[in-house]
């Protein structure tokens, strides 16, 4: 990445946080480049960007400014969840969505599902076919329940780019992330055990602590960098937390980043409790940031971070490819995973490790990266020009999902029920929680299909809500008269 | 099957079960005929195949008889398992023989592994690499969590040959019959929990129990007809057991098909005192006789029958297709199955289902159930042969792996661990028992590479106990010196 994006992506994020109001002069050239070391024309060419982007005004003879007319973005506050372990509900609601596949849709804003028509995914679907075709009797046994060798060897390189020193032996291969976070989950509690979870947290591993009859215990999350450490050391002094569950690096559904710092701090705490930490870093090679940042796994000193992904969000979900490298809890996860559906195929395994090998793997999210922080911001935009005054958005670091905190008086339900109707289908925020708050939130794809498709997609939800509010205001009246 | 085909194999069932003794005389042909109302040709038939094999002798004049010299195969008597819940244990032992699958062997006799290179494979293979080619994307995205809608509903044609009637909304996918019997007793208990299982039983099963918290009841079976009512009926009583998990068509490991008035019986049983079955039917389509016998699902009035199996024996393992129809569970099922590993991979399911809907499968397995039917009784005769006087065989009634129960003197673990050094795996029999009895057990596959590789194999087993039991008559004198 230039120095000047980078500095553009710094501002543009203070901005977005909230550091200047609306009217604002901002840094002077001269005081940016010494700031940060770098030349004026870096940073006059980071305000270009950012001016683009219609995030600052250049005024004549004045400098930059954050524009009087609220363009500007704003992100939701720090999440207020019930301060106690609750069981999970909602999954009829989670089934719901998952059924709702109609495959007429207009354009489908619910499921985190990737951008699979890149022509660097070709080599890999070129690949997976060949084997089928010259090899497909590997494909038809029993392989090995860790998962094949030669995928595992070339995930130690891969999750060496988030600080990880692996060994082959050390990782298992599962049916995806969801099969990894079911099985971490059972390695380290049992029925009626408390779990530390991100709010708002993966509606699948909500539901795999129902599954396990756990308890899950949401805590303040802030949407830019992530879960509440003071807010966690809390509740670790009140409940008897038995692992902490968190997806740090490209939250979802918010998409921050939680600062290298804090990830030490969750993980010094995390020791000091002598509790498990479950990572989830399936959008963790998503981030939009190169070299992309480390994981907590990366500062596991005493092997007590499960660390679980999948190529789910980087390649395909179909393919079921997903990892865990277990820590100190080796041999009980294989057990597991080993009962939970035995070994996973390994057609799909071998195609993936030579993706990787030959280099596809990572030019493909060199270009997927690129092209979802462009739809980012893209997307950023109209949802701010479109979605009725007062709305908050997050603003990810990575990845291709954010969450939309409309105004109170929203019913993210009912928008979601009407915009089925009209061929839009979008993820009511009560998924994300474990009891049904954030009824006023949703959260939104925004790499399904085309730009104008999403922007039509955007206009529909927009004018939706405009009409919602129409009738929310005139009820009041009615009552009263 | 022939008339004396079919009469062939009740005759030499029943000198195997011992109903005559060495020397007995066997019924007149005569009396055969106007017993069973078939013609004198078919019962002469029908002996004639008995006495290639070995199991009758004709003298002239005086009719057929069961031959002096001990060439009969005798079975295993009913099992003696401990008459009280346990934890199942011996998960290493699992691993391990999981884990070991040396390429190099020379031959394998411990997995059960299907035949995978007969030609009427050839169309499946073909038609999963074309959909790999043509319809990548369909493979990529996110697919029903229920399974493909195809497969589901070609399913209800093939549970239809067991008797069920179902509808595609009644089947949940899953990742083998491994994840399905792992759903399901989640989905029917919770830890502590006690299920009566058979015993010997599919350790994989057994793990499963493990895995889940519960307690394993090993109900005493009969090697040649199943799980012991009477035994099932007192523990019923005695203990509050939660669930029953059976393999009734071809179990494994002992190939013994429960007859339908037992299966019947067990039903009625589980509705008295009203708890669910799991039963496991992955073998179900592997019996050699046709029409194959009924499931206990085919009884289940009152749903309460979560029927389990894939297409891991009829097809090959490394599909990872299976499925459940579980009755009055299905949410639960759904949901448990969602968490458990999410969606199962579409492309090996459609291609599946277009090899069921275009005649695929009958033929397949029509063609097989033949082939392992000749490898069965070849393995037979070949085991009787080689191995030590006083070894018992199971009779399997389809399927392609068999049970053979040493003297009490034997240690298979030792047989196990010296074969491999030659080049060929056993299962050892206490995989099968959730607490290592059955030492002196094996289980067999018998249609790992060609007939004379397997003759080969058991020869080697052969020498190796001869060389054991030469060993173990030897130290006790030593011990005396
Ligand atoms: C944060 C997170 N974890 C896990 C999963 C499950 O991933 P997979 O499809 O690999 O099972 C998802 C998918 O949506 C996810 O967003
Ligand atoms: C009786 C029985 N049930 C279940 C399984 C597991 O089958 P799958 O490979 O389809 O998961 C096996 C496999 O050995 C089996 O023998």
């Amino acid at each position: 990445m230039t120095l000047y994006s980078q500095l553009a992506d710094r501002l543009r994020e203070h901005i977005k946080l909230g550091f200047f109001n609306n009217g604002d002069k901002l840094p002077s050239v001269r005081q940016l480049a010494n700031e940060h070391g770098v030349s004026i024309s870096t940073v006059q060419e980071a305000y270009r960007i950012l001016e683009m982007e219609q995030l600052v005004e250049a005024r004549p003879k004045s400098g930059y400014f954050v524009p009087q007319k609220n363009h500007v973005i704003r992100m939701p506050k720090l999440s207020r969840p019930p301060q106690r372990p609750l069981d999970v509900s909602l999954w009829e609601d989670v089934l719901n969505m998952l059924l709702s596949r109609e495959k007429d849709a207009f354009c489908q804003l619910q499921h985190a599902m990737p951008a699979m028509h890149s022509n660097t995914l070709k080599p890999l679907i070129k690949s997976l076919y060949e084997l089928n075709k010259h090899r497909p009797y590997e494909g038809m046994t029993y392989g090995d329940v860790r998962g094949d060798y030669s995928l595992r060897e070339q995930l130690t390189r891969l999750t060496a780019a988030s600080g990880c020193v692996l060994h082959p032996d050390e990782l298992v291969i599962t049916s995806g992330c969801q099969e990894a976070l079911s099985v971490c989950l059972k390695a380290v509690t049992k029925g009626g055990d408390i779990i530390a979870v991100e709010s708002p947290g993966f509606y699948g591993a909500m539901q795999a602590i129902k599954a396990a009859d756990l308890k899950a215990l949401e805590i303040p999350t802030d949407p830019s960098n992530g879960m509440s450490i003071e807010a966690l050391k809390l509740a670790l002094d009140q409940w008897p937390i038995k692992a902490i569950l968190v997806t740090p690096t490209v939250n979802n559904p918010m998409g921050y980043v939680m600062p290298e710092e804090k990830k030490k701090a969750l993980y010094q705490l995390a020791q000091a409790y002598d509790i498990p930490i479950i990572e989830d870093d399936i959008y963790g090679d998503m981030v939009y940031e190169f070299p992309r940042p480390k994981s907590i796994k990366s500062y596991d000193e005493d092997d007590r971070v499960l660390l679980c992904s999948s190529f789910s969000k980087s390649l395909a979900p179909g393919f079921r490819v997903g990892w865990i490298a277990p820590g100190r809890y080796r041999d009980k996860v294989t057990h597991i995973k080993y009962v939970n559906s035995s070994m996973c195929p390994t057609l799909p395994q071998i195609a993936i490790a030579n993706f990787i090998r030959q280099g596809g793997y990572d030019k493909h999210i060199r270009v997927m990266r690129k092209q979802y922080k462009d739809a980012r911001d893209e997307t950023l935009k109209e949802i701010n020009t479109y979605f009725p005054k007062g709305t908050l958005i997050s603003f990810p670091a990575g990845g291709f999902v954010l969450w939309v905190e409309l105004p109170e008086q929203y019913d993210a339900v009912k928008l979601s029920e009407q915009a089925q109707t009209k061929g839009v289908s979008i993820a009511p925020g009560q998924l994300f929680s474990a009891t049904g708050k954030y009824r006023n939130c949703l959260r939104l794809n925004f790499c399904d299909r085309t730009s104008e498709i999403r922007l039509e997609a955007i206009k529909i939800l927009g004018n939706l809500l405009a009409h919602m509010q129409i009738q929310e205001e005139k009820k009041p009246r009615k009552r009263i008269q």
